[in-house]
């Protein structure tokens, strides 16, 4: 049966999550499709911000390190995140970014295991994780074997006792796989395997359980699903087991026992605080407060529900409206196995994405040919998911490209 | 002869860049000693975020990575950051933190003498820098031995042809000692030694001259003298004759010649972006040109002649009012061979420190002794120094520790 913009209406009606949109200043006119990238501006923030600027470093200047608590950022925010991808306190710290987290936790990877000479990852990743991996490879002091793997749905097939450590998302950037943390860690750890999961697809999106998984590291952005800002820092868990014996290079003040004690000779603290290094942005950290802020109260397996209904409706959509134009899914289609973006394969992708931003509906373009949309449960509803592939539509049909036989439009609508 | 108000206040109106303080918005009632660790608030820079988070972030949301070119924006700061140390345009970029950023040029410059085992530093340095070098030496590949030098006015001294590169503070953080870059560079060429010269405490404080001194590698932080804001992201440079040569092991996308080819391959980009990892908080990083527009039309000299004065009138108003009681200069008197700050050693400094900053006179306090006060000429005055230093005999005459010998104040008026 015909999905109608209705029976969209009716989901909204019935949408236990809608209210949460109203904890967001949105775009007017617009469809955001993108919240997977950089997610919308919490209510409050400009204010907050303001407050930072004007107050903390304008007049109280350098006290608001200790009266404004900017030192203890890191591990506030990072406690905070706990709650969010099921970690108890003590094992986060937001600082720097995804990148450098990442490097960090290969190092103290590659250190615990420090007989295995082996590293395993997803060739279908992020980029930025196989260069930092290779990177931390090359400067870990002995010489360590990058393996990537094709078949991440399978990964564990791929696993052996010469690896050390397996970096993997939970959720792929591209074509939305999700993982499953607790299946994959438990194969990895009976060959003495340590993991290190990207989150960045999956936090805020979804129930993470971090800690039920036994995990053993993980790092994460706070600026796609968790709505902290443009840019802004990272985070990076460890799980407590690790914390006396885990070592990063990247050792700087930060990471010391007594950062003011000035001391020429470094000294780890105890603790996740060895993850830190040197001092961190200040405007950008406060920010990420509002966007945790939009999560307070807010039930992360109604989240999940809401964001798996949103895929699907989106693909059956899609399949409804534009299948008949080539547009294809790519990636799997049943909820349980993705997060909350949905990659189309389509020959014009690039222009697509292009004329429907046009139109007001954002979304990204991921070459060669993947038009890429993400549901952010918090903000979004159903019927603007219908209007978009409606525009979506609209945009095949009126593009010059589009092929002779589908030139009759009346016949497909 | 005795210094007075008065002349204080002549000094005040024959200043040329008195002007310069109705470029910040500063806390009334307070006289501010420490725009050596923070520098203050650049008006219009609460307005300029507002707009960056209500308009660019909450209005045109992922679009603005391009539209408001915020990923250009390592390259756009390093560029204006150029012209205040005296180097060509393309040879820094903003990102990240100090720390991290010594990190990276530790590894290009161990990596361009790789024939050479030895890294000298300052043991009285900043710790970080410390602590960071050895983090570099342990993940460089080989062993390398890190030497700290105590003697670091006569660093030439120590130089041997074995030493890959010299890690050195231009102006100390505790000190004030400033190195002269040019002497200190060429002598160490002549060696065949790299040089990574840390501006922390001279960038914005007197004309640095990276280009003419031939220096090999630069860091620093734009969040002191630079008045970019609390935890700003620092910066990074690199000479021109070493891009092609130099790799950093943080290799995340930025640094990549096709960020948004999505290759699996790392492929270093050509140019000072290598420096780059991932992404940079952007609500930090718009705050940075803020700062670095409150030097706009300054003559780096003459904001040179007035920090000398200051330090200068500062000292000697400290031998005239607090001498008696043992406050001490610590580090050179000479105004050539220092900074914009000056440290005075006093057994009891850090509760000097505290009573002064309860009198709206902000300096810090360094263990074990040191009681530190900076002089941004951008926004200080001659006669603030001269209050300054009266609160500061006052809270010593004040503090029921003083010794009886003191006690009769009227006599040391």
């Amino acid at each position: 049966m015909k999905i109608s913009r209705q029976h969209c209406l009716e989901l909204d009606a019935a949408d236990p999550m809608a209210h949460c949109a109203s904890r967001f200043v949105l775009p007017p006119g617009k469809i955001y499709l993108d919240g997977n990238s950089l997610g919308a501006l919490p209510k409050g923030t400009s204010e907050l911000i303001a407050g930072v600027v004007e107050q903390e470093w304008g007049n109280d200047l350098i006290q608001s390190w200790n009266t404004a608590g900017w030192f203890e950022l890191p591990v506030k925010l990072g406690d905070r995140i706990s709650n969010l991808v099921g970690a108890a306190a003590g094992q986060i710290v937001v600082c720097d970014n995804t990148s450098i987290n990442l490097y960090k936790t290969l190092h103290a990877a590659l250190g615990i295991n420090a007989d295995r000479n082996l590293i395993l990852a997803d060739r279908g990743d992020f980029p930025t994780d196989l260069y930092m991996i290779e990177g931390a490879a090359q400067s870990c002091g002995r010489p360590v074997e990058v393996r990537l793997i094709d078949d991440t749905a399978n990964i564990v097939d791929q696993f052996d006792q010469r690896c050390a450590v397996a970096v993997l998302s939970e959720v792929n950037y591209r074509t939305g796989l999700r993982l499953d943390m607790q299946t994959v860690t438990s194969a990895a750890h009976k060959l003495g395997i340590l993991v290190i999961w990207d989150l960045c697809h999956s936090v805020g999106a979804m129930p993470v359980a971090l800690d039920d998984a036994e995990a053993d590291f993980a790092v994460g952005c706070s600026y796609k699903f968790l709505n902290g800002g443009p840019g802004a820092p990272a985070f990076v868990y460890v799980a407590r087991r690790h914390h006396s014996t885990m070592r990063q290079p990247l050792q700087g003040w930060w990471s010391h026992q007594d950062p003011f004690g000035f001391a020429p000779e470094y000294a780890p603290t105890t603790g996740i605080k060895r993850m830190l290094s040197g001092t961190q942005p200040v405007l950008s950290m406060r920010a990420i407060a509002c966007g945790l802020g939009t999560f307070d109260g807010v039930d992360l397996q109604a989240l999940r529900e809401k964001s798996g209904q949103m895929c699907r409706l989106f693909i059956d959509l899609v399949e409804q409206e534009c299948s008949q134009y080539g547009v294809a899914l790519f990636g799997p289609k049943e909820p349980a196995r993705r997060g909350s973006h949905v990659a189309l394969s389509f020959e014009h992708g690039y222009s697509v994405v292009q004329a429907m931003i046009a139109r007001g509906v954002i979304g990204d373009f991921r070459a060669p040919d993947l038009m890429r949309f993400g549901f952010a449960p918090l903000y979004l509803s159903f019927a603007q998911l219908f209007d978009a592939v409606r525009i979506m539509r609209e945009s095949i049909e009126q593009e010059p490209w589009l092929d002779s036989r589908f030139n009759h439009v009346g016949a497909v609508t």
